[in-house]
């Protein structure tokens, strides 16, 4: 009779999603809470994902034709002023600096002074200061597009907050570009989200659709809003990157006019597009179990651990070198735009417990070696994703080191979908609907329907009758076939089919 | 009698340094002033030479053993005020966030709303939240050292900016440490030094010394301050990075206790350095000349541009092409950690002023293809600091790429370190040392000595004295021999030379 928990996070998916959730973050040691409210940190191995995301973005991004450049922290209020639906999305939730020193107040003790004319707020995005400086810019049509994107760090003032998924302040990067004709700046907005498309489906293994936004759910001050949403392992969506054409919207707010080749003068068309450490959630919730974090190899800190096992005290003198030898052949080798990257860990702590420290941080594949396995050459290589332990000869893991990662990479994308599919289906009745997102069981809420396909028009009453139900309208897939219908509330002619889902 | 300048910048170094450095920043199109007071925008061309600095400072960091992490933007007044000089040292330069939402005020205008319960600090450093980590991380000598490094954006409230030197808000690496004695964390402070020594002499090809901060000068916190300091052409001294020993004075404040192999409990010995996009300042300061900046060859974002030259309307046909095989040939080639990096500007300008313009932007090489080169099978190379331009056959080319590089990389530095040299020297009297810093002529103040090397005690005496000359001590050399001495003003025993200056 032992206390000792079947899995290594409880509770489990199945007990408290929500909670097993933060014991994985945890366990991982990818973050924790900060003591400032709605402000986390990222700790090293979540912040290495990030780093490799950003990596593998950065270079899509390039490839595309952006470059990388640096905007001001802060915005003057009247710049957020200048567009109205703009600012109106981001007045609750803003950080406001007012003062720009501290002097000893009459108690002696540090307050704020030399208050500034004018407030400045901590970028929660920055269309607004960038577009004042495309519209220095901009002169003529040959000065036409610009296309830039920035890493940096946004601060959106949230109340209630979760790692990764929702903080005060979190990072991403924004692309912002300026085009000359419409045309152009529609095909960049949808390009960037392709772009987003890509890296969901073939980097972070999370297999996503790209659809459009309806009117609430518009980035404040965009014409369309573009969306990727993927499924969580609790059947919730999540919107795991967005692309916004802006039209003139922006341009005209900020003054962004090039003289075109006939000499007349024109507003230019923008568009802005944004992915954040969101995605670090997105990757936890969708491939993670009940042992802890699952990181797709291709965007792991290390693909692979190797684990030395000294039976007795004089093993360390043949173990570690075969270790070190089996590394370097490792490192050696090609996959996913960089080399494998191995570590040994040879801290001197119990192999169990060393085990599942790796196991808790998600890492594809634990190779052990002890005397047993030097004799014969062989590795025992433990397999994170599907839980499969095998011994294998050295010269055929060298071999089929890259095909395994691929499988690992492949069969979380397969298990993601898989997941999807069979939590997705019409649904043709607000009955049906209600029936189908009712919780299984009291306990549990988050057991529920997934993605219901539904006809429903654009409209603030289905937002009210939804988001009463706590569901909301994801989006319109692109992908999505023309298909007449009435809408399931108001009776409405629609033509297409959106998709409405409980959210993050 | 033409009016065009002899330079293409205007005025020239001699004629006016600190107008001449705007005007680089311009014509190489790094970086501009933006609507927000004392914020910069680094624009594509300056980003990208401050990604190449990253890419190789983490690199360097990784080496060393350190992990990337991520700390809160902002900082709880409580927690700045938990170290006494620490708070002291960054009260009159703080951006303070004291609301956290806005709404219409009586006019109808948006004003800031939500008062917090206590104003949260913009980071101007991060010792004091880090601290608040490692307090919660640091259990047992075991868990020591903690070796940390965020990049990240910080403010520091200023009035008179200048691009990259000085400004409100600046991009930079902050290093963190915690260690379990003292010798480890002094031996950390110095192994960053000379970390940051190696990349301003082997990458930003700046020669530096290595010194100590007198009092005056130390971080606001620190026990003892290391810097390296470089000489740029004006003969003024610049602070390019700095390493700190905080000894305990963090970890008593923050708590940073853990117990000890013996079993008792001791507070951590802790170390902070860093460094910033001043040094694309640096980069400038000490390499452009008076056609533009000058960029060493393993920092630039490109090392080499093509450019074809077209005479008649069908040499684009085969010049082209050609070009671009070149531009293969070369990217295949292995310099600086990667590949050499290179651009075709087949752009339709005029090519006079197309070389201009790189000319001004500091490529180390550029390569002209006409008909005739391409006739001969050569290229027209045209190097960036010593104007040098020749026909090189490509075959040559290819085989000598790295050298030529090199050379240009090798011929910086030698030259940086030509005008340290030249403009050094020992200074034995206060009325030698002001006649060396004496203006040569009243109009251009910054023709002057250079770096003095003097005895002087650590003193705040010594101090006002020189400032009110414009004089600092910028350190106290830690290569410098010892060598018995007397304070130059106040008589008292000095066993160590130090270097005064004029300092940026």
């Amino acid at each position: 009779m032992s206390n000792k928990p079947k899995n290594a996070i409880s509770p489990t998916r199945e007990e408290d999603y929500p909670e097993w959730y933060q014991q994985v973050i945890k366990a991982a040691d990818l973050a924790e809470v900060s003591p400032v409210r709605g402000c986390m940190v990222i700790k090293p191995w979540g912040y290495s994902i990030w780093e490799n995301m950003q990596q593998v973005l950065d270079r899509m991004f390039k490839a595309t034709g952006h470059e990388n450049a640096y905007f001001p922290l802060f915005i003057p209020l009247s710049f957020l002023q200048k567009e109205a639906d703009h600012v109106e999305g981001f007045a609750k939730e803003c950080a406001v600096v007012t003062h720009h020193r501290l002097e000893p107040g009459p108690d002696g003790k540090l307050v704020p002074a030399g208050e500034l004319d004018e407030p400045l707020i901590v970028r929660p995005t920055s269309e607004t200061i960038i577009g004042s400086m495309f519209a220095r810019w901009v002169e003529s049509y040959r000065d036409l597009p610009i296309l830039i994107n920035q890493w940096a760090n946004v601060v959106r003032w949230e109340l209630r907050t979760r790692l990764f998924l929702r903080t005060a302040e979190f990072l991403w990067q924004e692309g912002h570009t300026a085009h000359a004709t419409e045309v152009e700046a529609r095909e960049e907005t949808r390009r960037m989200l392709e772009v987003y498309a890509d890296f969901a489906e073939n980097w972070l293994a999370v297999p996503v659709i790209q659809g459009e936004k309806t009117a609430a759910e518009r980035f404040p001050g965009a014409v369309v809003t573009y969306a990727i949403e993927a499924m969580m392992q609790d059947r919730k969506a999540l919107q795991a990157g967005t692309s916004h054409f802006l039209g003139q919207n922006f341009s005209q707010a900020q003054n962004i006019k090039f003289q075109d080749a006939q000499g007349g003068e024109s507003f230019a068309w923008t568009t802005s597009w944004g992915v954040s450490t969101r995605l670090v959630g997105a990757l936890v919730m969708a491939h993670s179990d009940d042992d802890g974090l699952i990181v797709p190899p291709r965007l792991a800190p290390r693909q692979m651990v190797i684990l030395p096992i000294y039976r007795g005290p004089d093993d360390r003198a043949s173990v570690l070198p075969y270790c070190e030898s089996l590394k370097k052949d490792l490192e050696q080798i090609d996959f996913a735009g960089g080399k494998i990257r191995v570590q040994i860990d040879d801290r001197d702590i119990r192999g169990g417990e060393k085990n599942w420290q790796h196991i808790k941080r998600g890492v594809p594949l634990r190779l052990e070696v002890g005397p047993k396995d030097l004799a014969k050459d062989s590795i025992f290589v433990g397999r994170r994703d599907t839980g499969e332990k095998s011994s294998v000869p050295r010269a055929e893991l060298l071999a089929t080191a890259v095909q395994r990662l691929d499988e690992i990479q492949r069969h979380l994308f397969d298990r993601a979908l898989q997941l999807r599919e069979s939590h997705s289906r019409r649904v043709d009745s607000l009955d049906e609907l209600q029936a189908w997102f009712a919780p299984r069981n009291e306990d549990k809420p988050e057991i529920h329907g997934g993605f219901a396909y539904c006809h429903f028009i654009d409209d603030p009453l289905v937002n009210d009758w939804l988001r009463e139900r706590k569901l909301t309208v994801r989006c319109i897939p692109l992908s999505g076939e023309e298909e007449p219908g009435a809408c399931l509330l108001t009776g409405r002619p629609s033509s297409k089919r959106c998709i409405v889902a409980k959210a993050y």
